[in-house]
């Protein structure tokens, strides 16, 4: 997979590049990311690529020609064009896991007020990572770019891919790792029983029980096998009384 | 305000810390940013802050005494403790308003597997920053810290934050800016007539229509002007035929 990304901060990505996952799928050339200093597109002295509005309007706007030409330059006819925006589709697992299949990827990062409206025509998707405003879309693609990643076939071990929160659904039981005591806090006895059935249940349970608890919302979403039904409605009953 | 970040990464937020808008913050002493090397607490050698997981399990957990220690060394009955983590409230814009009224906030950045779940105890909030798997904590504390600071009175001119889509319930309108016209690309005449109702007008009637057609999930949650109202149902009839 190809990513490129036109951002006026290039500098801004250069330790999420470093990072460990990022960095390995680079040098295994399971992903190519590379950054375009949209300046170097301007078509304004001293490399100047934002204006006032038309009509009027607090602010400045980035303008069309140099989103164009570069576009005009990156694009081929397997490229997936994505604007980060907050007018965009919210993003979802679902989302990333379409746009890890893709070939080429292009992300476009506004600033300022926004950018020019015609650049519309060129975006085949428009994206926000949420329902909040943020300064610009430098970080939003740092998110798109690590969700997808992550979803590359051989940038991860599967299995913990596979075992991610969010992935199959529920809420990921609480886990805990050495030491067994500090300052009063302690590791659950089952915990350390060694006794996987028994553990495998306490899991299930807790995880059952940690997304009624904090993300009712996920529920209906679910896909739930009979016992996790069952273990639900246990909980329900403990915890309405 | 202050925002203590604990990460394994702090390198991670140095270009963010120099982005225009937070390096003003800070410079006018609006906001302090610390960050936290985790492994600065370490208990094993090595500053090694992971372990294997109690009862089985793929990967690594952070260990709860560095993150005790930390937050031991750091908090103050003032300090609102968020934990980053898909498994939170997902965040959303009312919530970065009240953030932005703290004085004191501390982020925690999980990584591997998840942290140790006994961390919990000292968590006043968990928040998600959208339902997608990353690799770890640092981009959504970027999120919180960019949405955040923001909103601090002085940070931003108040008509720009005003104007920024989604603080108004409808998307913003289409912007353009110069040239008016790019490789057959042209401006909408009504931005250049100067006539400022009827670009009111127009811009006021975009907005519902870009909110009804990218986002219609937006449009419940606005409370409507009767004008508002009236626009939306002559959209939606001639959308309909």
């Amino acid at each position: 997979m190809k990513i490129d990304i036109i951002t006026i901060f290039p500098e801004f990505f250069q330790p999420f590049l470093e990072t460990s996952i990022i960095k390995r799928a680079i040098e295994q050339n399971l992903v190519t990311i590379d950054l375009h200093q949209l300046r170097d597109y301007a078509h304004q002295k001293h490399n100047k690529i934002d204006d006032t509005i038309y009509g009027g309007g607090v602010g400045m706007l980035m303008q069309f020609p140099p989103f164009y030409d570069a576009l005009e330059k990156l694009r081929t006819k397997n490229t997936h064009v994505i604007m980060l925006t907050p007018q965009g589709k919210v993003y979802k697992q679902k989302k990333a896991i379409k746009l890890s299949q893709k070939k080429h990827i292009i992300l476009i990062c506004g600033h300022y007020e926004g950018i020019d409206a015609r650049v519309d025509n060129f975006i085949d998707e428009e994206i926000s990572i949420g329902d909040y405003v943020l300064t610009g879309g430098e970080i939003p693609a740092m998110i798109l770019s690590d969700s997808i990643i992550r979803l590359i076939p051989g940038v991860i071990q599967q299995a913990s891919s596979e075992e991610d929160s969010l992935q199959n659904g529920w809420l990921k039981y609480p886990q805990f790792t050495k030491p067994d005591s500090y300052q009063g806090f302690d590791v659950p006895e089952i915990l350390k029983s060694g006794h996987h059935k028994n553990i495998e249940n306490w899991r299930k349970r807790q995880s059952i029980l940690k997304t009624y608890q904090k993300r009712p919302d996920l529920i209906k979403t679910i896909k739930m096998t009979d016992e996790e039904k069952q273990i639900l409605d246990e909980i329900k009953s403990k915890t309405d009384k």
